[in-house]
């Protein structure tokens, strides 16, 4: 049995589609359900928090996983593989913060950023050789400005409303994030033969045979 | 005005009925709103996740805040200083597995401990001499055993039920853990005034009058 890691936030529809289309999935995948690991014919499809995939898949426990780039990039030492690029769940890393903050980087004094992406963050800042203190947040980053937690945000965003409905302005775009068909590396060795069938059948789904990616 | 961090999660039903009895809260608080922040008198309640209490108190946006003893133990760091007991929220650390995992100490080979609470795993571990693998997971930590994820868990418990229901037996008994009274040190000096009436109106709220805590 083959067992593929699914996150169930904001892309899980999109993914539990996709596995249709491959011909992969036949019951029904709900997110909210209780029941966490579901099997359909030779796979079981483990429906996981979206950082808590690639620890499925590092660990083995799953050989294959669906989850948002934006995820990998905070966690770069995952050790999964990435396969292909799915195309959905498109977001964007920004930092912003109130319009008064325009023009952040020419201000003097010691910069709060509040964020749940603090490599993200940490990186960004450390090539544009600014200093700032960089305070983890876990929920609701887009109030931190006006609760006087922080100066600015680096937060991910698909649409902007969140942003517009604290009154908070993008002021950089550090990174795209779409979602990403991951491997563990090993299994993708030792069970070459049925990752790439249901890798083929995903690829043929998202109409790119042979593109390579 | 004075700000007060809430935890949204599981105590957040407690909290809010003692600052009713303690008469600070008069207006309607809601967990689900999207209204994370509101005005009542004095005071201002921000609404949050419970790991993000702390670091709210900690920073200044909130000169007081309720939070389980729980995320205190895995964030000791964060500066702030414990006033109360508030009683309510228990819930205990607890090391668990499938049945076959007792006698888990006198096992030879590596361990794989899954967890929320990587500081407190490590600690009850070093404490025990043993070394294990800790694997770190947001969600549904239950269900690592079963997936072949990990061979014990770490998790926070109240009534055991999910144990249970996932097969799992409890092995040993890490900490226990009520919700809290914490407050900013720097606040409870310079604003030493505002913050003492507010916490003599919550002991005695709890019939702690003048018992020292």
């Amino acid at each position: 049995m083959l067992s593929v890691a699914l996150s169930k936030g904001k892309m899980f529809d999109d993914s539990v589609q996709l596995l249709r289309r491959a011909g992969l999935l036949h019951r029904e995948l709900v997110a909210e359900s209780r029941q966490l690991a579901v099997e359909d014919g030779p796979f079981r499809f483990i429906l996981a928090r979206a950082r808590d995939v690639p620890t499925y898949v590092e660990y083995g426990a799953a050989q294959l996983g669906m989850v948002g780039k934006d995820v990998l990039l905070e966690s770069p030492d995952s050790g999964v593989a990435e396969l292909l690029d799915l195309g959905f769940g498109y977001c964007r890393f920004v930092l912003a913060g109130p319009p008064q903050a325009r023009g952040w980087e020419a201000r003097s004094g010691k910069l709060r950023v509040a964020t749940k992406f603090p490599r993200m963050t940490e990186e960004f800042l450390a090539r544009r050789g600014k200093s700032a203190q960089i305070i983890v947040l876990h929920g609701s980053v887009e109030l931190a400005p006006a609760l006087g937690l922080a100066d600015l945000i680096v937060d991910l965003v698909s649409t902007g409303r969140t942003l517009r409905e604290n009154g908070l302005v993008e002021l950089e775009s550090l990174a795209e994030a779409t979602a990403r068909l991951v491997a563990n590396p090993v299994s993708f060795r030792l069970r070459a033969r049925e990752v790439a069938t249901a890798v083929a059948a995903l690829r043929t789904a998202l109409g790119r045979e042979g593109d390579g990616r």
